[in-house]
């Protein structure tokens, strides 16, 4: 198989196929305009220069076209880029899908959607599993294309399921171990409690924010749809209200955007279930980047952490 | 008019009708059991203890009980109490109704709908006024009779209603100096704005916090009703989710409650208008009970300060 | 009349008087030297590049000179700027005033003083009237030129005597509303919050601070002056101490250069009010820059916050 | 088998054996000394007072003695109080073992080190499993005897091995849903994380801090310790380092105690089971004293909050 | 010479003359009023009860008056208590001076007045040694007399001077090590910095805040008085603006009461001699109530840190 | 004695030998690579850019050579630039020893070491004295070498020995002054504080953190070097812990990297001046490069404060 962009080391020639993920013009010190693409296949992405542009370049080289391109890689201030030798606009016709040069998570669509419905399907408690069944149903085509977030963590097409699947097993694991839990309010919290993104969020390429996005944003969203769900079900029962609780607090704390902390076990332990499994995902691919002995770039959302990669395991 | 039990003054005798707010059972070092209760008016309330208490006085001396009492007004370190010469509990036909016992906002119910009702109808944007007016019909009754907080600020029967009556006319005032201001959506958002709290709190007396309201908040209750009112009445467009904001947001702050901080200019300024009218009624009422030259007690919700009434103006 | 430069849309060309706010040297990466100017008219400023310059041109092309330009509105990294095609130094004779160029209030000198006199009359307290006119008048050239300050908000020539104007009539409302408030001392208050200004900054052209602004802050000189203006009149009461407590504590906490905290009734509002009106300030100028349905820049004195525009508005 | 103190209800009579905790002297309004005593068993511990006491009573009512009581419960402010009818000193020879009356670890001691020992056993680095084998031979009595903490979580005999039991197991759970992680440093960074407790605390009764605990803390000393024991067995490598800084890093921030932040991905995950498995601890602590539509008291180390036990499992 | 009241044990009889400090009436559980007595002398203060008191003894037993008491120390919750026998009020033709039974500073007021004055005669700058000496000459009074706070620190009679004594030979000390400090201004800052609490404080018995104080604050009182001392000596030149600076920066921050933080190199200097001179005098009053191998109790302004006296030392 | 690189002014024309410090590659707009290179002397560092660069050029122009150029000083932004007219790298034998371009302490290192040796000779406790005549033998080619820090404060070669020297003398005059502090806890404390820098950093030039230096820092690597001094001297006694908690907490805060306060009184101290020495050092070195009535630029470790240098003292 074709090595990915990230996959050459500097100095190598590369001549491959990429995604234009997006283009800025800017003006050299010439006086001529030239345009910054970012570049990117299921690797991840590449900065590359294209110098003295005219009219028609800036009309053809936008976001979501394919290019083929020939170039070096090289360093520059410590980030990888390419200094194009050649490139070229791919017609429609000639072009393989989109789709292709997308990161994506590591299990295919059915693959998870088995999965969480496995999940759902161990739910006894009759009126938890309904709203949850409900609402998966109701945005399941989203749900499982969506990334769980526009950058930190699991930003790629369907990282929002892969996310829910990883937190599903470790709710398991954890329910087996602290036998106190209720395990349907865990359950149900996992799969909902970020499904009010596929409203806040615009979709898997080119992610950015709605105007309900941030307006309101998920959590709140999310709050409301499963009080309509309620009633659309004519569910009534106290259920309803905890489970709006854990996913009005699964943030944890006010200035991270819960309006109330969590003050059920259950909403507790969802809050540390999604840090976790957030934080796994953003350290290992920090330090799938580096070699041993490295360090890893600062991570803003890691509190700007940089890690370490033991040399011993080697 | 009779004296109400605070405009005594310390070294005073007095004889009067109080509401039992509170009634605490303790041990005194004698090893009998001693009562300590809240007595009030419309004045407000005062400390008494009830020494060497028997059995059936424990059943009688409870919360919403009318009592006839005499005795001395005193100052036990630095707070006025009473030092009880006679009680007596008052039989249902013989005592008068517990809302003449209550504080209340300086409004009648009646006073203030009518001003309500006026500042609906010169919404101009029907989508605003007809939501407006769905909620408040909704929630009517309870709008006028409950209190805008358990404490700190308008804590009195109809303090929610007098709170939006005096915030529409703040609000009035400053929409006429700042015209870029969108007069509808101030209005519908000052109205709105603290409406969730008849469900997050219990009632007028002896307000507590009801589940919901404490696992959810008002602001994410306001939230879910204004989208089911919206769709009720069919209404589309984005006057429905800007005010969901207005309300959402009213806090400023996540770590003050708003999972969004605003992002809209009537929003800022709602908020803005909710503090000041807050505040002021704080000062007033704290000041209103300290001499020229003195300082007030120290006030939690005013980041704990203690202010100063100027001998000057005296 | 002519379009001023923020009003001409990206892609257009244009042929203007321009004002010289700034200019910066530097090297272009083909060894030679460049002037980064920064161009104002009263609509506000935009940034552009003369490439190759020789030393006469360093010395020409200076702040405060104005010039005549030919070139095309382009978009930069998100920023508008201009490409030059010519440009020329006015000799004096030919060229307008600096004044035309400035940003200002949207009211004449003589239309504030007329206002701010006709509160001043307003005022009944003898000693707060008096100490009032006297710092006004003894300030009062500075006052009615210098802006309210070097950016954030009321940035402009006479914006701090507009700031103050548009406080008082805020005053006034909320006084109406709210009849504890002594409303001399708000008045005064408002006045004399930041008359300090006129000696913490260098005036109303290419404003920075004094060394007194650094060391000292407005708010300490204007307590001295007022303690000295009290002196100065034989003054003698309790007003004065309380004016300079309002003055004092107008930034509201320790943290936003207050020593002390309000603790008076009016400090409060007065603080209040200085909010409202400058971020009311702020909201309007980013807001006015976007169309319906965009965000505004993050603007830093509010919190960082971006701006929604509504479109059911449009 | 015989309900234990705090099994009884408001209103009961009781009869029990209990092991004092703590005796502190006061004098009543009469001018005569008292005695408040902290009375305990294995189901927790009860206040009560002793009036008039002799000289003699001051010298035998003292913490670690047994005494036999018969009173009431009573509810005094909202907490559970016991009110003293008789009170006997139990001579040593007709007293239980103080154990008895000492809340513990649900296993014993046996079965802990049987846990801990296979978790050792199942460690493929040599260098990470001598060291911790080394160390927890070391202190192996203390390991199995001392509480986690003074308070807050775990604060039982045995408390600090139960606490490294669960957390062993949690870890195997998450270390099989994510393959980056090194097994070795998380079991080794578990079972080495809190030993330093046991030169911190004073031991399994009446635990307070040791002036080492104080003045160094349980990590600095631990940390100290890992490098001695390295030292000993003569083991040179980064895995030493690594596990330091796992042990030095686990409090996850400066303000909490760590002079570094986690900066190896097993350093954060070990932060995270720790926190989650004393969270856990402490809402079933706090939950199992109350009923279901009960709030929990404030639990300070749980950011204050009161947990909510739901209605609808009941 | 005759034991101080602190000087005594717990359990010793004592008969001795004490100042009354304060007293507040209570309610004993009898319903008979009874005293609460803060009594003091020059080691400090001891609090007892005054049980069943009659109306005169509430008007005899006031602050400022002189009693003759015998009883016993008792230790009460950890603190030391005086168990009452005996208790009379000194005719004033028989008691001691008030001042001997107030704590002072270990230097008399001749003493500490000759050394300010020669440290000022070493300053050789005209202007700020004029400035300094007017002030000084201005307050010389009550600046020998008046402690330098309510609490925490220098608490006592002179501790204004005294702590500016001891400052002054810190910051000779410093000015010798570090060469580009200017001694003139260190001197200047040292005397000037806290003198403004002769307004701020009531006064040396009894100290409380004055309106002034609550409402000012010594900082701007003192950065007034030193404008108007300069415009009465007829001083111009940037030293009068840099003294003001380093007084109101002397605090170090903004929310420690410092409207400017220091910007020139003694500013800065000053702050950390002042906190040096402060902490030592808190942590030896602190340290000598306790015995090696104790810990002091906590102090709340040092971050409310708990000392600990080595035993080595002994 | 030749001008070094700071000491000439914009527009000068220079031609010096100097230190390469480091050299990083770009890509010009026209395509062509270029250097970055930062020169220095004991002066500071100068900037300059080598354009059009060849491979050879890329790897012979690199940190530690020494290089000989001719250019011109220039303003760049507001920095200072060298303008390159020729450069030259120097041959091994040619070139002057690089500790020729590197900033060093004013003291030799003979006249330190003297210093510090003194001051261990007047310790008079046998265990403290013992310990640290111990390490500083252990690590005293290193201690004579590093610098105190990467950067802020003390970052020239043999920084750490010229800092502790500066301290030790401050502490001198303070324990003078306050005599219950014990004079060889402090002097211990001084020198101890930070040698553990010696494996925190790499070495004195180009100094790095090293893998350790970053997972524990060079507190934690101290207090446990003190232990094992300790046992290697056979010495028991609470001087080591107490030792031990100074060198620990002499951060002053967990924030700021100390897992304890300080709890004892000279560790609190030991806060103090090593806080008073950074910050002298970081004045000094800031206002050395600016003009009377300017201001310095902001300092990161001086809370990101410009300073001020007075004009009257010129």
């Amino acid at each position: 198989m074709k090595k990915k962009i990230l996959q050459y080391e500097v100095g190598e020639s590369v001549e491959v196929l990429l995604l234009i993920k997006s283009a800025a013009r800017g003006i050299a010190s010439n006086g001529k305009p030239f345009l910054t693409l970012m570049l990117q296949d299921q690797s991840g992405e590449i900065e590359t220069k294209l110098w003295d542009v005219s009219k028609e370049d800036e009309q053809q080289y936008v976001a979501e076209r394919i290019v083929k391109v020939a170039g070096d890689i090289q360093n520059y201030k410590g980030r990888i880029q390419l200094k194009l030798k050649q490139i070229r606009i791919l017609q429609p016709h000639e072009a393989p899908d989109v789709s292709e040069f997308l990161e994506r998570a590591p299990l295919t669509k059915e693959e998870m959607l088995e999965k969480v419905t496995q999940f759902v399907f161990e739910m006894r408690n009759p009126n938890l599993q309904r709203i949850t069944r409900y609402l998966l149903k109701k945005y399941q085509t989203q749900f499982l294309e969506y990334p769980a977030a526009t950058k930190n963590h699991h930003e790629f097409v369907s990282g929002l399921a892969y996310h829910v699947v990883s937190m599903l097993e470790l709710a398991k694991s954890i329910a087996d171990l602290y036998p106190t839990l209720d395990r349907d309010l865990l359950y149900a919290g996992v799969i909902l409690h970020d499904l009010g993104k596929v409203i806040e969020l615009s979709g898997p390429i080119s992610t950015t924010y709605t105007v309900e996005g941030n307006l309101l944003g998920h959590i709140s969203i999310m709050v409301g749809e499963i009080s309509k769900a309620a009633d659309e079900l004519q569910i009534v029962g106290e259920e309803v209200l905890i489970l709006q609780h854990i996913v009005l607090s699964h943030h944890g704390k006010g200035e991270w955007g819960s309006p109330k902390p969590p003050m059920v076990r259950e909403a507790e332990i969802l809050h540390y279930i999604d840090n976790l499994d957030a934080k796994m995902n953003m350290m290992d691919r920090a330090l799938s980047r580096v070699k041993p002995g490295e360090y890893t770039e600062r991570v803003f959302a890691l509190e700007n952490r940089s890690f370490y990669k033991p040399k011993f395991h080697s």
